[in-house]
């Protein structure tokens, strides 16, 4: 016998967890509001993951810091093997020995090597021998990571700052929008939505998950907005629900989206939440999408994915 | 309960575009007619995705000037340092100083150094440092996009010209016809078509969107060409529509398709459009397969992909 | 109305194939026998594709090639440049200009760059630049070529030699056996059956498909080798044949099969085929699972993957 | 007609393994107690797997051996070239003419090329243009490896040291915890638990596999722990089996278990397996999901993932 799973338990996030929080679960960006602990550092943190996830800016300062120190190390270590151990010119106006043996180490790990300064002796020249290791396979490291950092797929979804729930189709429905921002087309886009929110049991209360019927649960292409809606039809578990009780039972609408990113054939996924108190009651979202100009296209205004009016009674 | 998704509803394009748009949606060549307005340059523009999509020639050329712009500004930093910051040759022909420091930038940031030009003093083995770390780091993130530039899978899929209406199997059908013309074999093939026309509603016109059931909707292997039938029987929307009403009604047809394919084991895709004046009534595909020849090898001409012949009444 | 698509149908090879093939359409190691005409040298030649395809050897030997013929072609244009372009030692006991030239632009092309020849005047410099640029852009592409090469994830299963039609659980079974020859773990097999026979319709004869119901369709793990098998049942199009109907028909059994390669976490596939003398009646695969060691370990012979014994009768 | 699969048989062990082995078929750490022979050497032995697979310490161990012999190589060969091919500095003190050679090939291999030594004569630089070409196509290689290292998702999944069997929800239910132990997000996590063991069937003892039932089979969202759950009910081939049962039939319980990776976009997998003497009977797990602090957030104690209590009778 299989076990039916309930659709409003689908969503997955464990029972333990859905008694003991009262915060927000999903951030509004979607990140987690979640710890994990006891945790080796260098279980927990992966180091390749951390420099996939920095920003360009931050990404190209550790490399500046790493080519320094690698230098710094190294003119140091040229520095140790005495005064002979690189032939320089005599003229040079440069007679600091440490700024020496530094760009030394420079032309050395770029692979320069002008030769007007060269190793002497067997300790220099081993050093160089090393330094070139450490170059050819440091390079090698920064050039995968580089390449991976560029590789990887993001989806960027402007989910509306709020979501609606408003007359629709004779009924009522909960609603929200979503643009793509990027330039790079995202298709077979599924959404699923699943609302969370406490309830009285008895004397405690619990947390429980639905998982929300969509009207319709994927599109194919997605080159403008898309408006996602749960119709609130009598099997809804918001059948009849207030705003304010709404607020009264800590609702929180997570949001959880896969697509395929087109210029990479990969799937990617956004997630993100909307609370209680960033669902507006009887508003309807703004057209976004312009009539097509004279070149026959349509245009959609990304800036105004959030745009709604409040519905006349 | 989950609310059912009618067929002709599935194809995602949303109500509020349909209603607008009058002119084609998808281009013949599957981009789309659709333009997304008021975002930041940087949010919408991907530079990456951009250097992913220009072709190699372009992408060369960038290169080249990019390597060029670098050493003219470090050449100019060069000269910045003053007369006695490169070592020289004495019998130099070449007595421009600008393109004594362009040439030495040159050996610099292709990690080079001849040496019969070298940098004296702090200033200028500063600027060797720096021009080494951008050497490396431009390097690796040249090398990581044209690996990316490499490794996007895409499908070249050819479509016929035209599609045709044709008596089929005691009715008629809705057919096209596609072929690969990558030498790469494509996998598990699925393609999906929807029809879009207007429609009077009232006194305004809507578009309507039908998803069409075809007569087999994935092929496992395909080697040659693929003739993809619609049937046109009862449930069809669009039994008995003649070629005026299809014009009449500015039909569309749009087609989506994925397959996996074999050299990169990742899922590709292909999109194309017929507009109701690309459709022929009462025609058929031509034969484009030959009979095995001596070798036992079936021939497929890909060039006569669209050939047709009309079927006398 | 969704048209059923009947099992026998749906492997995929398009009718007008079909009709005309009498040969073998995959090969015994699943390449088509297929050739697409009719397109431009270099809308079907993907040259990346090809670069992916060639063995190690052959694309080692490219890369040498190409290293040779860019310092021929620079080594040329260096010597082009006249006599006193690059400055050399005096006593240098190579005195073929043209080798002089040659190992110049390899140092160049290699960035190494030793200074015991150099450029002069501004031609000499440009050529640099311009081999600079060369060996920059050029290192690029073959690493990211070489790297893609290591990528791209090929399974490699071995299939029994023969197929075998032999009593099975009260009924008959058609059956082969396949391993897995690669120290990288498969998950998640899942293979599909296919047979392809002339059949006499009227005056002329036609190629009929029969997807093949398999007595179980995947493995999660396939530590060792899985015979597929087919029960041969009343639904069967096998049922009741023989070994002579078999050749007569000019059968072929088609087999794709796809698989999760726990290495690259990637979709990786195979195709076979078993033509009518390809198949063994009245046979059973001998066993090549030895009882676990000393070390409790499971040992499969993959080298008698194919190995069978005759039942009596 | 469509064979059924009995979700018993559907876990994917070939039924002759299934009658041989007695020991554990998957070790704790989800590795196969599988030896395949029968392989030559290079068919078997991808060095591209392995070389994926070894640690870090190792593979850059591998590389500076790698560099070293490389060096040693071209050293003796220039050393073979006779005592004049290398001109050096005259005072120089490092006498040994192997060291000498073998550090000028450093700082060819590396692409340094300093120029205090030089090569001299046709087979010299004819081998400064082989080492050259090493150097571009081994690095290649080398950055190649070291990406794919990068990019090859791996989920680190902690499984609870053991499994449970006690009362849950008024029956009992067969369980274990997991967890994830990296920082990057799991999406859409779906495992599948099979259980085998050993049956006398007449004189002789089989192995039987089971699929089995879990209450959720996945959930979308892993941020925290999850405890998976068999329900013994009386559809369960646990239903009624005491802890001596268990082990008498020799039991394991294999558990293969994929997610979505959210850094890479990959499906990645984790296996893991529990043996009879593994699963405690009549125990809890502890809770090890802290209430939210000041912050707001929710933290998870991964380290007390395998933490239990006895139930009191």
């Amino acid at each position: 016998m299989r076990i039916r799973i309930k659709p409003a338990e689908d969503f997955g996030i464990g029972g333990a967890v859905a008694r003991e929080t009262r915060g927000r679960m999903l951030g509004r960006d979607g990140r987690f509001n979640v710890r994990r602990s006891g945790l080796g550092f260098f279980e927990s943190w992966s180091a390749y993951h951390w420099l996939l996830n920095i920003g360009w800016p931050t990404f190209l300062s550790l490399l500046a810091t790493a080519f320094v120190s690698v230098n710094v190390l190294f003119g140091a270590l040229y520095l140790a093997c005495g005064p002979g151990a690189l032939i320089r010119p005599a003229d040079d106006p440069m007679t600091s020995p440490f700024w020496q043996a530094f760009f030394f180490s420079v032309e050395t790990l770029g692979t320069i090597g002008y030769g007007h300064v060269s190793p002497r002796g067997l300790p220099a020249n081993a050093l160089v021998a090393a330094e070139s290791f450490v170059s050819l396979v440091g390079f090698a490291l920064v050039a995968g990571i580089a390449f991976a950092r560029f590789a990887r797929p993001v989806a960027k979804i402007r989910f509306s700052d709020v979501a609606l729930i408003a007359p629709y189709q004779g009924i009522t429905a909960f609603m929200f929008r979503i643009a793509n921002i990027r330039s790079n087309e995202l298709l077979e886009v599924r959404p699923r939505v699943s609302l969370s929110r406490r309830r009285m049991n008895g004397g405690s209360t619990e947390r429980e998950f639905h998982e929300l019927a969509l009207e319709r649960d994927n599109v194919v292409f997605f080159p403008l907005s898309w408006t996602i809606v749960h119709p609130i039809d009598e099997a809804s578990p918001l059948n009849g629900v207030t705003a304010e009780q709404l607020k009264a039972s800590d609702a929180e609408f997570m949001i959880y989206l896969t697509a395929l990113d087109e210029t990479f054939s990969q799937i990617v996924h956004a997630r993100a939440s909307y609370r209680a108190d960033e669902v507006v009651f009887g508003a309807r979202f703004r057209n976004i999408i312009d009539r097509e100009d004279e070149t026959g296209m349509v245009r959609v205004d990304v800036r105004r994915i959030g745009a709604f009016d409040m519905t006349p009674d």
